[in-house]
Parts: C-alpha cells; structure tokens; sequence
C-alpha cells in the first residue's frame, strides 16, 4: 500500500488542520503511505468549494452519504460538528471506509459505543484525534513511563486552561451550545485531559467532579473563525448550556490520584494544556504552550545535582524529530495532526489498528460521562458503572 | 508599648525560625515593639538549654505551666508537637498571656474551638502561624484582590508538593504519627493552601476529597532534624497512620471553584507551595521555591503585550520590601516568621486582634475536618455540617 | 500577479525549509501571489530529482545556468553553499531574474557588493535569507521599537549558542571548512545576530572582535544532514579551518551599546539564537528555543506590578498569527521560511524591493568582515572602513 | 579561639547586611568562633549611635584611628565609603588587626597593592567581601568544576544589570561620583563578576572593553538609602563622572573567552548577576535573582534526557545549607553575608588566610585598570601590563 485515498467531512479549524497533514506527509515522510486528497465535503457549498481550492483538494462536495459510498475512497474523515459524527462514521463503516473521527468521537457514550461497534463489524481501521499524544515531547513522557524510569506512578494532575471566553460579551457561538457541542470545557478540554491520563498512566476507576457555568447568558453570535467571534449587535442574548469549567479527582487501576481542571476561564491562559507525573523514581512535567519541551526529574540523580531538566524534545532521541530539523529548531501545533495522520497511515499500510482508536473514544466518552453523572448526582461514580 | 516579654515553648524547627525571628525585628523593625527573649522551654533540658544559649534566651525551662504564669512575660509562643498545643493555649490564656500558636492550632476542630473560646473569655490576643501569608509576594496578591484588580474570581488551585519521604526506607518520624500529628500531608501542608485560600479567595462552603498512604510501613526512626532524618537501623517496620497525600475539591462562598492537593510524593518537588488564582480581569500565580516572585497577568493589558508578568515583589511598592534590601535583593524563607512576628507585635502595640488568629486556626481546622469526613464517608461535605 | 513562477537552486537543508513554505503559502496565506514550483536544481542528478519528488517540484534540473535562462522563472531561489551564491545570483540577474538568496550573501564583502551591483543594474528585485526576523515574536519587538514604546535604546545583547560540535570526535564537515563556508559561527551565526541588531537597533558603527577554534583537528567526515553527520571511520583527521566562536562589542549609530557571542561550543543550547535590549521605557528579550515568545517590560508600569510579562505572539495582535491557529497554539522554525517567502512574494506583486534585501546582506557582510579584520588587527575597526 | 572581637567602619548599605551576619552566626554557625560586636564607627555621631543601637554593636564611635588601635579588638571591619579603605586598611593593619575590607579593596591598582603590602607586612589575615561567592548555588558551580564535571572550560559569560538609575531624573548620589566611588557599573558592578570570574574559571591575560555614560548629567542629590535617593528639588543638575555602563571581552589563561558586562541601565533587571559557563562535559547558568538556584547541563547525559536541570541548592549536598531550613526552604542576598563571615572567622581560627583576600582584591582590582586603560586608549590590554 503506497497510498491512501481520504475522503473528508468538515472543512473549518480541524478541517484545516488535517489537510495540511496530508499535505505534509509526502515531503517530510516519504515512507509512509502517501494521503492522497480526493475529496472534501461540507454542506456550505460555496465555502467547500473555497476550501477544496485553499488546502488542495481534488474535489468539493456537498452530500457526504455519496461520499462515504464512492469506491475511490480508503479513508473517511470526519471532523464535521460533534453532533453528526456518529451517523456519517456508522455510514462509512458500512460502506467499508477506514474512519479517521475528530475527538469528541460522538456526544454520548452510548453513541460512542454505537460507532466502536459498527467499526468493528465492518472490519474497518478506525482513529479518533487525540493529536496532543503525537507532540515529541509527550511521546518522550510515555517512553520514559513505559520503560520504568519514573518507577511506579503515584500522581497525575493536568489542567486544560483556556481565556477566550472570560469577557462576557463574548458570543453565544456553537461551542457554548449543549445540543451542538455536546458540553463545553469538560467535552471539548477535559477530554484531552483523560485521554493523556489514560495514554500515559492507564485507566481510572472512580471519579468525582464539580463544574459550573459562570457566565450564563450571552450576546448571539455573528460569524466565528477558530476560537474567535465577533457578536452579532443585536443586543440579544441566549443561555450558556455547557459548563464554563469543570474540575474532578479520579482513582487509577495502578493506584495512583488523579486530578484534572478544564476551563476557559483562566485569564492569561491561552492554551495551557498540562500535566504532572510523579513517580516512584521521578516526574514529568508538560505544557503544550512550550509544547518541544518536557520537564523531566530523576531520583536517582546525584545528591548534589537534582532538579527537573528541561529536555527540548527535537534531537535525534526524540520521536518523530528526525523527519523535522536539527535540534533546538522546534515545531508547532499543526505538527501534532501530522504525526497522528503519520500513524493512521502507518497503520492502514501494517493493516493493524490504529492507536489511538475508537476503544479510546470510547473509554475517553465513559469517564466524560461518569463525571457529568457525579456533578448531576453529586457522588463518586465508578467508570464500571458506565 | 515599647517592648514584648516572650516566653517560647517548643524549641526545634519552628522553635529556631521563631527565635531568629525575635533577634531579627529590633534590627530591621524598629519601629515595632521589642520582643525580649525571656524563656524558651522544652521537656528536655539539656536540649533545652544548648537551644537558649544558641538562640539567644535569656533562661531555659522545662516546666511550661509553670512558664505561663509567670508575671514577666506578656506572649507565650506555642510551637511544641501539634499534640501539645491545647492544654499549653488553655493555661496560658487562662493566665492572661497573649498567644501565638504554630498551625496546626489543634489536632480537632473541637479542640481548636476550645482553645479560641478559652482565649475569647480571657479576653487575651491571639495568632495562628499560617506564616506564608507573609510572603511579600503574597502580600502582593492579597493587595490586587482586595483593589479588586483581578476582578471577580473564578477559580483558585493550589498544590503542596514535596517529596522528603518518596523513598519507601525513609524512616517513621513523627510527622507520620497519627497520634502525634493528627494528619499527614493533609494537616502539614494542606493547611497552608487552606488558609492562603481563605486569605486570598474567602470561605469555602463545601468539599471533597480523596486521600492516599502510598507507603504503608517504614523503618522505625532514629532521630530527626527538620524534615531530614535516619532510620533506627533496628530492621522492624511499623505502620503509617497519617496520609501522604490527601487532594480536594470545593466550591467557595464567592461562587469560586477550588483544587487542593497536598503530597509529600512529588518526586522533584521540595517545597512546591504553589497557587493560582484566576479572576475576570486577571491573574496570579505563586511557587514559594520562588518566593519572592508573583506572576501577574492583566486582562486590560494592550493586546499585543498580554502576558504574565514576573514581579520580584522586592520594590519599595512591596510590603516589607522597605525594611530589607534595595530593589532584586531577595528573601528567604525565615522571613515570612519575622513578617508574622511584626504582625504579633504591632497588634500588641494598637491593642487589637492580629491577622491570621485562632478564628482563622478554626476555620481552617473546619475545612481539615470536613475533607476528612468527606472522605471517610465517601461524599461532598457542606463545611457548615463542621 | 497571482502567482510567481520559481526555479531553485539547492535541495538540502534550506532547499527543504524553501519548499515547504512555497508549498505551504497558498493554503495560510490565500491572498500572496502563488508560487509555482517550477524547477529545483542541484548537481547531483539522482539526489536532485529524488528532493524534486518528495518536495514537489515540477521538474529536476542538474544546470543551474540553464536554469537561471528559462523564461518561465520568475524568481530564483538560491541556498546551494555559500560558495556558490554570487555567480548564480549574478547570472540570474542578468538574465531578469527576482532573486531570493539564503544568508550569507557571499563568502565576502566584495563579492556581495558585486551582487548588489549586477541586481540593480538588472532592475530586479532581490531578497536575502535571515528569516529569523519574520518570528511573530521578533516581529513584536520591531514593532514595539517602531513605535517608540521601548524608548531611547541602550543595550543590545545577543548570543547564538549552539554546541553540535562540542564533541571533539565530531567529524570535520563542510560547515568547518573556511574555503566553502567562508567563516565558522561568525558568519553562520553571527550573521543572524548582526542581521537582527541592524532590524531592531540600526546601523553599528564601530566593533571589536575575538574568537577561537577550540578544536584545531577532527576526524574526516563521511555524509552530513542537517546538522548531523557521521564519521567517516578512516582514522584520519583534518584541520579545522573556521572559527568555533567568535564574540564581538560595538556601538551602534544611535549611541546605543552591542554585545554578540556566536558559538558552537555551549554545551546545553542546541540553538538558542536570544537578544535582549534595553531601552529608557523598557526592555525586551528573545530566544529562538521559545520562539513563540517575547518577554516585554515597561518602567511605565504601576509601581506593584512591574515585571517582564511573557508574551505569547500567537495572538491576533501579533504578525502572521491569524493566518495559522488560534491563540496558544504555537508554531516552528518552519514557520520563519513560510513568512519570509510571503514578504518576498508580496513585494514582487507590490512592485517594491522586499525586506531584507541586499543591501541588507551587503551591510551585514560589511560587519561580519569588519570584526575580522578587528580581530585579524586586534584593534577596534570603523565599519566605515569597510 | 571562640570569638573574635569586631570594630566595624561604616554602618550604612554595607553596615547594616554585616552586622546582621555578625548577628546570626552564633545562632545558625554554633560552632564557628563568636564574633563579638564590640563597636561600631562612623563620622555622624547621631546616626552611628542610633546604628549601634539598631544592630546590636556594644559601643559607637567616631574617631576610626582610635579604633583600630584598640587593645580588645581583633578584627576590623571596612565597610565605609570606598575612597576610605586604604588609609583605614593601612593604619588597622599597622595595629597588628586582621582585616576585613568591602569591594572594592581600593579605588586604584596602587592603592589596592599598597594595602595588601601593609597587610602582608604586619602578618595580619585579610578578606575582601566578595560575598556573591557564598550563595550555595555558586559554592556548588565552583566545586562541578573544581571536581572536573563541567570538562575544559570554553566560555564564561555574565552580566549585572540593574535598572536604578534608568530615570534621567534619578539624582546624583555618591555613587555617581567619581572622587568617592572610583568608577560607575564598572567598579560596583563588574567587579563582582570579575571576582566571580577569577574564582570559576581562572585568571584572565589580557582585555578590551567599552564603556558609556548615556544621562550626562543629573539633578543634584537630597539623601540616600541604599539604592534609592530623592532629589534635592533644587533644580540644579551636575555632571556624572562615572560610567552607567561597561562591557569587555577577555581571554583566560586557560584559554577560554569571557563576556562582561555591567550596566545600570537595563530597563526590568533589578539585580540580575548572571554568568553561564560552558564546558566540554557540561555548563551552568546562575542568575542572583534566584539566587538559591543553579541551572546545570552535563553532555553525558542519555541522549533522550539532555537538558539543564534546575537545582534548588537547598539540599543538604549543598554548602551551608544544613545550617539552614530543610530543602526547597529558600534563603536570601544577606546570607551571602553570613557564609562570607563564617570564613573570615574560621580562616581566623583556623590560622589561615580567608578566600577571598586582599590578593584576590588586588588582581581583580587589576582586571578592572586593564579595562579602563582599554577604554582610555581603545586597544586591547594585557593584565601583565598593570
């Protein structure tokens, strides 16, 4: 298999994202299967068609149930709006297209479950974008993990700290919409949160949660770009239906405590997705805002020189550096999309599942949900309950 | 009021950051009344003894009750073991002495509350060495809150990381000693968050928690020195009664949300007091390792220079800067005491209650408690059930 | 003009960066005339055509003379080795062709002026290499400068360590050969430092210089990539004919004071390409190894909060930020090419000569050659002189 | 020998940061000798009494010539304005006094040799109060090299840079003064990392450097403390004779290079003395501002977890750090101070010189006429030259 023919559903922010892996991919990784663009798909048909002709698509199309049925398509994309991931993926399995599917892999856990299911009955590859995994840095964080150099794991905290919407004239754009987005903070930041916790320290098994929505009400949107809006000036306004913030502690399987913190309410925060691991031999240290860099402490250093060391994640030791520059020159966000498609590639070439994959939605929509469950019956709930 | 007679019961770690303490306020303090060193006292003499001619007391003793009744002292300074603190408060304040007490102020909230009843009825001043408040930089916080210059507050998450007892062979000191402690990380170093979050943020309202003993045995001790110590080399074990790490959630009276972790297995970490508070106009960040530092960050700020800001809170615009060194000169840790102690004496001297004092000891042993029920009982606890 | 038809001459490590950013602007920047990717050129015929390939050239060439002839180029994009750099740029020129040319210019300063000559005989438009200007963070600091907001300009310092070749056995590759590299760090790194102080401070107008080869003999080299390179296992070892580092002083026409240091032998910085200037209204400081920031200080500050505050240049506010993701979500190295080109392209369509240009390379050269011979004299030289 | 009787001369800046030391030895360093605080001495009759008072000394006294010639003395101390410490050195020396002198030793080469003859002559012991030489972090840079762990030394690079006089309208202080201080940045500053230079690395052999007064004149002064200072409201300006900055470049005999510079006007540094050393096996950073830390980077590091580790030089591994707090518990500028006069006292018991000494004083002292001559006649210099 020397290539891969992508068919893709959603052309906005992921949209984006994901073309340009495929784009990529060729120059920086020529080994691996070469995406070839066929098709990009959305309902706006003039704005398809701008971004077909922008990020390099053979062709725009408007009706994705024809796309997920043309036999010159291997892989289907998704990265529509939450809310129609479940129904374009269970078509597209039963048409037989490998599934590449945005995070949230569906709205609801039932739903998730849904589409695991109908993947694993058609056969097919199946993916969900956890991309923040593929940063080297991260990657060093589970090599060290995996090969018993913290020792045994004890702590695990993260935080997903966002700003953008702590002005509260802010609009009421689709993010902010229950029906649309699913939920807010914890949906949308938490969910990176779990799926690192569980890639680099494995699954939990009860969790407690709190969550709040601080500002209610909000102008009606106008237009909205990225995480970026302007209000539409008419002086309405419309309820906030997802949570602002939202914070709970966990049990892992291995015994170690968890604590975990989504919010968009944390002025001068851009974008600080964290975590902390403190293990039995040492700690890791992460924040995507210097995403080439990861903290890194070691007990058995010697007494006198101790401390976490900052490893700039791009020398040759690193995964993934080699396809980049030499070391010291970093790499950025959109690199993350590019090592993700690299392994869904890889693996449709080595015919084996992608990781991560719909078993990781999966797992990653049932903590999401065992945590809405305890705020809404404010209890512990165990991930078997789900 | 020109001068304090103090006599000091309790003579180790606290013990010699409160003496250095009295010797050093005459020096860079002063206007503020003079702390005379009357009597420091211990069980052990000889100890005892080595320890005033160290520390610069005028007498050593051994027999506290008979300390506190003496006519020529006027503050009878409390850091003996945890255990202690009570019977020594009630006798003191029941001979009209004024009391400082080293946190915790009790092993119980009904014993906290006994010893501010005891101290309210005898009509004495009282103060509770919470003493990071007095950090400069802290202070600085206080001061952008209390303008409101952060605005309203969303969020405050705190973490108290060390790591003195992550090798499984470090012995069972003391301060692991339920009997004698009370509690472990919880009630050593969670105390602290709880207070910086009532100084800074105000009253929670509910909790819960969750809480961990990694290491369940260790090697019977020998003798211990601050947080250093060695093993017996006896080769017998016994059990860990206190908790390594105890992590919380709450929500504040404010409408703030909170995350509090307290662990004395943070590989990396040797005194990670650390907290951040986010509000609707800005936010700050504290690590006491760098304690004379706090990041601020503005909303309002031009938007193409947002950012936080590292403020080295040693300007004469900083409280206490005055007294010390010019501009970048920084403090150490002993100077958060020689803060506290100013703070005692000068409310002395105006003839009011000092700030932090056994109404903040109580309510922050409320909090303590009601984590812990929360986590017996496995559920949220209303810090009103306390 | 909507797009702008190029031929390349080199495929190695710039020959990557270049492609990729012509490959790259139609998706980011819509708006840019569209480079087509005519032809790369290299002399080795099977190495070039394989970079034709994978970096998506229309055609492979081996002659550069035929290439620079063709009526179809518009602009030639020149990184071959420096030694090879002005008797391309000149025929090019001659025969009507844009120039892009990687940094240096030339192996000299006479040759340079050549350059500059045969360009403006030939009308055309010329562009030089030190994409480290088009940083959104550098770009923020150019600004604040322009707009006055840093004030009178004192100091200016600036150190590009990198220390690939600390290791003695690391073989002698062409980078460390005077006679196709022209110098070693100095004109390698130095010449971005001296590129950077002439954007942001102005022109110099006095230096004084120093360097060193640490290492006077390395083993021969078998391949290099990037910055890596392999022994060749002859045994045999060869002179090191540039220097290892070189730092210099000046003063700058505006009064203000300069500091430079470039070197391959900071043990810990893989790239850490850093200035900071102080001016009468604030400072700022830059580190390519966090290239996405720029720490900024105002003394017009309240007087609590004064501090350097850490600038994400990822906003909206900043340079180049809207065309990639939303705030927080950094960008790379890469990223610095894909700006340069768009000036580039920009100006042609524009009409105007882009920025930095020969001159730009002509007076850099002139410093470069200037601290030589300041250090070939040992004496203070006038960049008049030059 | 228990303890050593001290006159000091002086009692401002200085004065005060010494008798503290005096103070806190007994308590922090029982068993180095007491120093006995027998009298302190000074022009201002009222202010050296109420300065006795205030920090502890038995006696004041005015005539200096009458102190050093006092049978219960044993050691003077020299912290009065720098144009004083030769006569005093000489006259103390003479009266069979050990000797402690402030930096700088002298205002001249000549003078600083004449006091060490004096000194040497009547037998006497001698320090010169370097004291950035007793921050843990730097003791434990200097025992990594010491120990070999940092390889042959390739570059030593530092800065002091301060911000105080930033304001034109900040006024004359003596500081300013030619006649009393000696020299600017370069003598209050540079001399310090001169001094630190000599003790990591090695003695330079020859110089070049560059100075500049960029605010030429200011308003004449009111009064002074410590690095502040009001105006005098007068209106009258005089000129400053001094520099606001110094830069130099060095060669060590060692063979690497050195970069120097100091400054009283970068915009945002309060006091940041810095240095970063590199070396064949690793390198370390320092920064006074955190002043308890130590960056260090070793290449023999696993290549995946290559970077500078942060050490909180607070661990008992660290120098002085178990007379103090347990680790992570920071300290401040005046226990530089204090570990400074711990080895005065114990060079005294202990019958040896200290180190730092008045050779130590005189060849930095050296170091800074070479540069001054450089800047005088604008070509390098030799230090064999002075």
């Amino acid at each position: 298999m020397n290539q891969v023919r992508v068919g893709m559903i959603g052309y906005k922010f992921m949209g984006k994202a994901h073309s340009h892996a495929y784009r990529d991919i060729p120059m920086f990784f020529p080994n691996t299967p070469r995406p070839v663009m066929k098709a990009i798909c959305g309902r706006n048909e003039e704005a398809v068609r701008q971004a077909a002709g922008q990020f390099g698509w053979e062709e725009a199309a408007t009706d994705w149930r024809e796309l997920v049925s043309r036999d010159d398509i291997d892989l289907i994309d998704i990265n529509a709006p939450s809310d129609a991931h479940k129904e374009i993926a269970i078509a597209a399995a039963g048409a037989g297209k490998h599934l590449f599917c945005e995070k949230p892999l569906a709205l609801t856990l039932a739903d998730a479950r849904e589409m695991l299911a109908a993947a694993e009955t058609a056969g097919v590859k199946h993916m969900v974008g956890f991309n923040y995994r593929f940063a080297p840095a991260v990657q060093l964080a589970r090599k060290l993990i995996g090969e018993g150099r913290l020792g045994r794991i004890y702590h695990f905290r993260a935080t997903f700290l966002q700003d953008w919407i702590v002005d509260p004239e802010f609009p009421l754009v689709w993010r902010l919409d229950k029906t649309i987005a699913g939920s807010g903070a914890h949906g949308d930041l938490g969910a990176h949160l779990i799926d690192m916790a569980r890639f680099l320290v494995g699954e939990m098994t009860e969790v407690v949660g709190m969550s709040e929505t601080f500002v209610k009400e909000r102008p009606l949107p106008g237009s909205m770009t990225g995480l970026s809006a302007t209000g539409s000036g008419s002086g309405s306004k419309g309820p906030v239906t997802v949570d602002d913030a939202t914070l709970f502690l966990c049990r892992f399987a291995n015994g170690a405590l968890g604590s975990f913190e989504a919010t968009r309410f944390a002025a001068g925060h851009r974008c600080t997705n964290s975590f902390e691991i403190n293990g039995s031999l040492g700690s890791v240290k992460f924040d995507f805002e210097r995403m080439n860099e990861l903290q890194v402490y070691f007990t058995g250093d010697p007494a006198d020189v101790q401390g976490f060391r900052r490893v700039l994640a791009t020398d040759p030791a690193h995964a993934y550096s080699e396809a980049w520059w030499p070391p010291g020159h970093t790499i950025g966000y959109e690199h993350t999309f590019i090592h993700e498609m690299v392994e869904c590639l890889k693996a449709l070439q080595e015919n084996r599942q992608p990781v991560p994959n719909f078993h990781d939605g999966v797992l990653c929509q049932a903590v999401l949900e065992a945590v809405e469950r305890s705020i809404a019956e404010k209890r512990w709930v165990q991930i078997g309950e789900m």
